[in-house]
């Protein structure tokens, strides 16, 4: 079973805690706007949404940084997920 | 009977909660936006949508999880149904 | 007497409980937005409306999906229809 | 003295009580939106408005119908006129 | 000292109450937008302003009715005058 | 040290209140929108700003009414300056 | 590890208050938008965003002044960053 992101929609999973703790990564953000990380799992194919040419930049395993409260939270066979749209990526972490 | 949906519109029929937990789904969700998982029964032509070209990317039969508060629920020969955009269909479940 | 709707409207009429009955429908729907069944009396010309050409995909005779809310109602030689525009038609029902 | 207005507006002259009455029309409407009968005195040259070119469909002297809260009302040589967007006429009666 | 607006920018001065009932002109308004009439001193030179091409209808000496609530006021040598955008001018005056 | 803003900013030093007067202008305004008069000290590069064509009107040394809340205050070295989008300026005093 | 922000982003570090004494800038604003001087660290490819093209206009190294509320700070090994689109950057200090 999997999830096909339509548009320019990302499926991501949240990193857990003690990942971010080795990666070196704390995460702090204002309450308007609380950023976490997560690696892509699936990406939309992009094209025109909502009538603009959407490219997407991110790729499956990417690690993102997104806002906490963008995006859809789905369970998928005992997995949590969110599906969200790829403006709501900050940022990708090299 | 039949109901045609207009333009990037989408007929779906929310799937049961058992049928949920055959596909092994548990959908989860913020407060803000809860979503459901449910099939695609009649598709919109698409095309120019309030100026904007929409390609219709679900097909009658797909899986979709779409979000609860979208759309308008209607009741045909005993069945309920939800008409929604297509932009309000976040994924396709294969 | 005649009433030609301007632009993408259309003029239609409620249709009476019992034809609704007849016709196997019966609508619910959220406190946000009920569908209504009506048959369209009137359609507008389309053309380019608010800088975006719109077509005219209803035709007189057509029963139709509508939100309740939508549109403004007018009472004709005793008859009382409802004006409002294309885009607030869900659905035709065949 | 004249009033011409600009770009998409028109001025019309509500049509009193007892022409309604003559023309066989009593309007209804929602709280939100009560259209009234009119008839229109002037129309303002269309063009480009707000970046969309608009065309003119309704001319001096047609019976319109259009939102009660739509428009400003200037009252000239002891007549009241409603000085009105076109796309705030609902329909032509005819 | 001269005011020179820019863009769509209009520079009004507003007729005061005696040349009002001169040119037979009482204006009533819902509280929502009061009409003022107008006489036009400064006009901008319009072109591209927010995107979108405008073209300025009205001229220096023009007679305008234009809404009570728009633009901003400003004193220049004792004079009382207001700078508003053209398209909350509604109509020119003859 | 200089403040070099960007895109269609535009960065102005309000003038003095002995200022104004010598130039003979007394702003008043509703509470709204209240215009102060200025002098530009430094202009953006202007170009493409959020998808439109923006042409910079106002030049270093021009005396320019703005709306009062308009704009992001900065202290450089001892003096107030405020940066503001072009759009923000309502005139030019000449 | 680095941050590569994504579309028009940029990843910019708040200058410490000693070197904003050095520099000889204090910062006050309106209870409504107080900007801050920063450090750009990272710079986001610009190219098409949101349907519109945006050309990055501020690279590495350039000290700028941004509205304190705007963006989603993270913290990467020890130090704070902020995340923002470039449309948040008020201007260079050069």
């Amino acid at each position: 079973m999997k999830i096909r992101p339509l548009a320019d929609r990302v499926v991501i999973k949240k990193l857990e805690a003690e990942e971010k703790t080795k990666g070196g990564i704390i995460l702090t953000g204002s309450a308007k706007e609380q950023p976490q990380e997560a690696e892509v799992m699936e990406v939309g194919p992009g094209g025109v949404v909502d009538g603009k040419e959407i490219k997407m930049e991110v790729k499956k395993g990417d690690k993102v940084l997104y806002s906490k409260y963008a995006g859809t939270e789905v369970k998928l066979e005992g997995e949590e997920y969110t599906i969200l749209r790829q403006s709501d990526i900050l940022a990708i972490v090299e």
